[in-house]
């Protein structure tokens, strides 16, 4: 009998090893990972944390060990352009991210992939995965011999010397842009602009005159383009544009002593000296994405295997880590009975159009990096800082958003930050039960819970609207009752799904902590989430009270309900009333998304 | 021969540790440090960690090992008295720390004294220092024989078998409130207040329906009076205050059943149970302070050696941490050359002044704690909350502030948070080399420097102030010519500390970040400090320019300059003016405190 897998994982860089760190946040899934190197990545390659990617991190608390590198911090960027005279001057500034984007972390974060590995080895190692390397995948096929695990797969370790099979239900191939599995699965990638770039990079400690050495520069010199990325720690990446005659290898012309003696031209009259070299590579790029995320929803693909692009926006690990993360919480929902299996589509549909958008403003932002012609005199790359400003939204990692569908159904006009298919907005409140400052977007780990969030308003107007709801919620028929554990578990264990793990209730009132009381304030039903009652009372460093109803465009009396998708994406808005209308519209977001009753394996009853 | 070190420090509790830690963030020191008990604290004993003690240790680099505990956070504390009816009900809430104090971190942070020691030990650990035990101090003599190590130590294994001898230069004894130290050196406890409480802890799980069993509490019942210290992850602390007959042993008297039993009563009408126990005590507590905390300033006593008193307001290991604190750096800087001998005399002067005022609070506070008759009705115990709102600038350990001496000298008229003698305020500013937001007050590293802040108003109008300063700090004869390498070292390494380890320069313009170009704006020695250059243009998130020289009290144009202590104290605020009389307050600050040029002894030269 071959050994049975819930899912194999093939390619363990930052897409793949997410992959499986938020599957074992989810559950006790029983994971083959591999990978076709000898060892992790140990320096250079993928360096930028976008600020959304961060969030999702933290929701998943790795936040902490990615910060105790003490990484880089992009908070600006400059623009150097040629001048008449002397070389390059500069000729503008940036923020990163400017003051309309809604985030804890107004800037990027850069730390090397050898560090993310590590990081998420070291998770995956608490957990119990150890990736098997070097190993790859020969092949697999689906039968219907065990319907539970569909899929017969067989690896090979690289050497050829060893085989073995294995059957499981899912394959997720995060093995890069020449993707293997992808090219079992024969889904072609489709460019989107025939321009090739060849960029090389160089990590490293530099001696620099260059005043601008530890902020991100976007350089158009007379001679050529180049790009700085702080590394924190004194070290630094310089990417240089280089042109080799066509045919020639990217690395073979671009050596290390040539590079440097490259950027030393466009750095003119600035010098760049190399204390050190950790990494050095070269290589074309072009944009493409892959014409299919999957096939018959039980192989699918993430990560560089589905989008290539260009480095210069800092994107690639980021979208590969969201494409990882939007997958996971879906196959886990299917697994376990609450969604049904064909909402697995939404994965492709969602992160493929993210791509799309992505991949659109690389090929603009590539070729005005890359125009010479147009950027050799200073004030000329007005349109290159133009791209660059306009998409500070979409490379922040806010500006995704995902098209109404089963789940995420424009409910309600949108009106401030709030809106169905965006992250959910930040918002600071203070936790009744500990007085604690609460981060409210932060206050449910990645575990696979929906997240409802009652804004009760004012306690005396809304009192009757909670009321009600929580009766329908409970009524015979209703899916949260459907969903619900035998008995409510109050433990402190799980203080986030004493009904059920599907779903989690948190109620924030507008009010001043102290005059909530909780057990007074609210049906039992909701009481038992005692540590997620929240008073709308915070006051910032200005001591101004910027109340979070607002901030979701909630009256302060009436409030209103938002239903948080597992990955903190928005379902839906509505509003919070007397009868039954409030949990009928509950009731009626999650009717398309569960199984019929019929088909809810043992699981759902966990 | 026997061996030699620099210092002998006796006992391994938070205090001992912290010593350890400091003076290994100074200098390759060589300690022998021993504690007479077996293994270190497990768990329990103290908790709590405030404000301006996290700053410290944030400073030190150790508030994410402490933050990586997720510990207890207390925002608020409530008021619990008797009522007429039926047991206690809630009368009152009160911040921890009220808006006016000013901190990044407005919560206690708790965490009990085994992860506090963890916490020091593997930092100790990993700078190559292990603690001796069981091993205890059996006598110690001054003579003549070896003027450098000028003391004979001798230690005995705790079961007598084994013993040694050794010379050292310092004795530091955190040997706890029976100090074999201090009763070796004849040094009494003077005792302020006569009355002895009796107090037993129980830390553990508790299930209760007590509403605010996560928030820190003050109970007064009809029956006796209570403290609930959350600490986080559903732990709690709980004081209680019991009433063994005299002669009785308190733990004798307060078996854990008992402690437990009287809990319910006092909690009545809610229910306390105990899911476990971690750690449960009782004991005696008095305000006592020693008469005196040295001998010779060359054996030194701190923490709990030095200070008693209850462990109500959580200051123990705060005001024991600080003790470390002051006195590491001095010990260092006279060591080093860069302090007169005699000025270890301020360790006294500072932290006597300080624990004074703790102990005369602490009597206060814990009589009416204990005061029975005066709270048994709701509402009565309002001078209690009026000593507990009134001493939170004291609690939160930024209320303590030193008397003048050559250290810290008054020298310009108070106005706003920047006084000579207390910590120097927050400040957030935007680093020009960059672009990082940065956090003034903790730029420089605790490394044994003086920070010397120039807060540079307008460029165009201090130029001149600034040229003029830097040509006189150059003059043969300063006081910073004296102590300078005799080459500057740009390394990335000495980037606080590229002329000497003794101080550091830190400008902060008020102007946009990108308008300044540190080469143009600055003279070359104060050019050399990039990485302390900064502009004061910092927006918070309400968007508003909280300027950091108006915070200090300075014009926006004129600017001036502080002076602030290695422990983060300011030590001078001073005008920033043309001509020679900047450069002459500044040498006549360190004047007193440098010792006659004779006696530098050789690491000056470092």
């Amino acid at each position: 009998m071959a050994e049975k897998y819930d899912i194999v994982i093939v390619g363990a860089g930052p897409v793949g090893l997410m992959f499986s760190a938020c599957l074992l946040r989810l559950g006790p899934y029983k994971i083959k990972h591999i990978d076709n190197r000898a060892e992790p990545t140990a320096t250079g390659r993928a360096d930028g944390i976008q600020a959304r990617t961060l969030d999702v991190l933290q929701n998943m608390g790795l936040k902490r060990s990615i910060m105790s590198y003490n990484p880089g911090r992009v908070y600006e960027v400059a623009f150097w352009n040629a001048s008449d005279e002397n070389g390059i001057r500069r000729t503008g500034n940036s923020k990163s991210y400017p003051d309309y984007i809604d985030t804890r972390y107004p800037f990027s974060t850069i730390i090397h992939q050898g560090r993310i590995e590590k990081i998420l080895l070291d998770d995956l190692g608490h957990r119990g995965v150890e990736v098997q390397r070097p190993w790859t995948i020969a092949g697999f096929r689906e039968d219907s011999r065990d319907p539970t695990d569909p899929l017969e797969v067989d690896l090979v370790s690289v050497d050829g010397n060893k085989r073995s099979r294995l059957r499981t239900k899912y394959i997720f191939g995060a093995d890069g842009p020449r993707s293997v599995v992808r090219q079992m699965l024969n889904i072609p990638m489709v460019s989107k602009d025939p321009t090739v770039h060849v960029w090389c990079v160089i990590d490293g400690v530099v001696k620099s005159d260059f005043p601008d050495i530890q902020i991100k520069c976007a350089i158009h010199s007379s001679t050529g383009s180049a790009m700085i990325i702080p590394h924190g720690n004194n070290r630094v990446r310089i990417y240089l544009q280089i042109f080799p005659k066509p045919g020639e290898q990217p690395l073979e012309f671009a050596t290390l002593a040539k590079t440097q003696q490259v950027a030393n031209v466009i750095f003119s009259p600035y010098k760049v000296e190399w204390e050190s070299v950790e990494w050095h590579s070269a290589y074309r790029i072009g944009q493409a994405i892959a014409s299919s995320y999957t096939l018959d929803q039980r192989v699918f693909i993430g990560g560089d295997a589905c989008h290539t692009h260009s480095p210069k926006a800092g994107q690639g690990m980021n979208y590969g880590f969201l494409d990882a993360h939007n997958l996971a919480w879906k196959l886990h929902l299917v697994e376990t009975g609450f969604m049904k299996g064909s909402l697995l589509g939404t994965y492709e549909d969602e992160r493929k159009l993210a791509a799309a958008k992505l991949v659109e403003f690389d090929a603009r932002y590539a070729n005005l990096f890359s125009s010479r012609q147009s950027s050799n005199r200073e004030g000329q790359n007005s349109e290159f800082v133009q791209v660059f400003k306009e998409n500070s939204l979409l490379t922040s990692g806010y500006g995704v958003s995902y098209p109404p569908s089963p789940l995420t159904r424009a409910s309600r006009t949108a009106s401030g930050p709030l809106r169905t298919g965006h992250s959910f907005p930040t918002a600071t409140v203070t936790r009744v039960v500990d007085a604690h400052v609460a981060y409210l977007e932060q206050e449910i780990p990645f575990n696979g819970s929906y997240r409802i969030y009652i804004f009760a308003g004012n306690r005396a107007t809304t009192s009757q609207a909670i009321n009600h709801l929580t009766v329908h919620l409970q009524l015979r028929g209703s899916i949260f009752r459907r969903y619900q554990r035998k008995e409510v578990d109050l433990s402190y264990e799980k203080r986030h799904n004493p009904h059920s793990d599907f779903f989690t209730f948190l109620v924030i009132f507008h009010a001043q902590r102290s005059s909530v009381d909780i057990h007074e304030c609210l049906p039992d039903f909701l009481a038992c989430y005692k540590y997620h009652i929240y008073a709308d009372d915070y006051q910032g460093p200005d001591k101004k009270q910027a109340t979070a109803h607002i901030k979701m465009g909630f009256d302060i009396e009436n409030g209103g309900v938002v239903v948080v998708r597992p990955d903190g994406y928005v379902g839906l808005v509505m509003d919070l009333v007397d009868g039954r209308r409030t949990a009928e519209a509950l009731d009626g977001y999650f009717a398309p998304i569960v199984p019929e009753q019929a088909n809810i394996p043992a699981l759902a009853t966990l």
